[in-house]
């Protein structure tokens, strides 16, 4: 139980270095200046947890928890130095964000089966918490979000968690091999997607009918 | 009574319908995937009830609904079918989405006055159920508002609004016939105000002062 | 105490105004009817504060107070007066701007010193209260947010916080004079920061890599 506990917890604690070094990266590519950087790094690390708790109307994580506020200043703190060290970090920030997806869309599902919610709506609070954060990111970059221009983002998540879902109603695979494997399952999608460009198909002429 | 319900439950239904698909549309139009695709129709059906629910801290209304979660779905995949047989669907974006500014403001103003808030503030819930959902979907989609650059849009909803408030306090017409006729007269001032390219004065210079 | 609270009141009032009537001018740049001038108004006036009071669970502060809504009210008819009459009104709006940052950011550390809360999550609450209505303003005119563009606006907020807890709990300062002394830091680093163009250190290369 609480070996359990503690793979939770350390996978909280790494999807959270993980969100916010991607929007401290993105930020200091739009030439943010570093208090600019703390607020993308933050607001792509908690955003999509926190529209979960408004929305499970629970207390939000981190409004009482100091720890995750200062995890988040140090990742800032790190992506300075990584950047400063390593000028081209495409690989790292796309290993980091997809990591994120994949851990924070199993937390979401978690928190809405502890509010015994219908397992569609547990599917879409982990899609919300592994997809929000980043999307926030880009609407303060003023970007497109990243996941509606890049390969099977969105897509992995919904994946992702409802494998995790049937797999745990139907299986008797134990909760942390579960997790754990899910997680890597997203990920994989996501590098195998970009890898070979993989693409939904999108069922409709891509004709462009012009502004509207 | 159970009419009147009826009528509501109707009335919530179809402007769902019409703002996923006039998400949907829109995503379309910026070529996302099937899931990109879904979420914004999700994020334009959802978005304004969804900030009107956490602003009045009642439960939101689709985490324990998972009718509208479908009813989201399949409008998603009706509006896949539609864009492949019909290119050329200004129009019909058009009518779906003045429908759902009409409907989702009544309702807004139901929940503000089912919550004794003062009108002024009934009014206000209206105008964010009706018009944050297209605002959300256009954040997301990376432009201006489409509410800010179309003809008398917010305009329509708080004077609907305003007009319904009105009527329900000084006049005797039963509660289903001013539901109805008020969401009429919300698409009426779209429609007109569109056709004629009617547009509220400005007030001001309409000189260029620069970017600030 | 009564004479505090008064000063208080005074605080958020004219807070709300300079935000409004940042948000008014913005909007009419952009040429939008009086209603999404009042839309813009009301979101960067309200916007941060919004935020704060859902993070913390309380009431959001103008659902049951409608002398804030016709307060912006008036400040919108306010701003169409002024951009009649001057049309070069850059130094008022930053001047507006940076009086609304210096009030809101005291504003929300103390509603975060009210529920008990760690002082790293008060200043926190304090830089979303002041920040995040100019943010969602911007975000609603599809522009980088000017936080992130000019020079030292988060960092002002965030080194007024700061001082004003440190001096609150360390020095013998009576908390009106402290209040304001703090406000009258944040717009004085603002004002000085633009006019010698002071810019935060960046701590990387600013050689550009590219969009990712």
């Amino acid at each position: 139980m609480e070996f359990q506990q503690n793979i939770s917890l350390a996978i909280e604690l790494l999807g959270t270095i993980a969100f916010a070094m991607s929007g401290a990266f993105a930020a200091m590519q739009k030439r943010f200046d570093p208090f600019g950087v703390l607020i993308i790094s933050f607001v792509a690390a908690v955003g999509g947890g926190t529209i979960r708790d408004l929305l499970l109307d629970v207390p939000v994580f981190w409004m009482y928890d100091v720890i995750i506020c200062l995890v988040i200043f140090l990742a800032t703190v790190l992506a300075f130095i990584v950047k400063y060290f390593d000028k081209n970090f495409r690989v790292t920030l796309f290993l980091f964000d997809s990591f994120g997806l994949g851990l924070f869309t199993i937390i979401g599902i978690q928190k809405g089966l502890n509010a015994d919610l219908h397992p569609i709506i547990c599917v879409t609070l982990g899609t919300i918490t592994g997809c929000f954060g980043g999307i926030l990111r880009d609407i303060l970059l003023n970007r497109i979000p990243l996941i509606f221009r890049k390969e099977i983002y969105a897509t992995a998540s919904i994946a992702g968690g409802t494998l995790f879902l049937l797999l745990l109603n139907f299986s008797t695979v134990t909760y942390t091999v579960l997790q754990v494997s899910t997680i890597l399952l997203i990920v994989l999608i996501r590098t195998l997607a970009v890898k070979y460009h993989w693409q939904m198909p999108k069922f409709y002429s891509t004709r462009s009918d012009g502004e509207m």
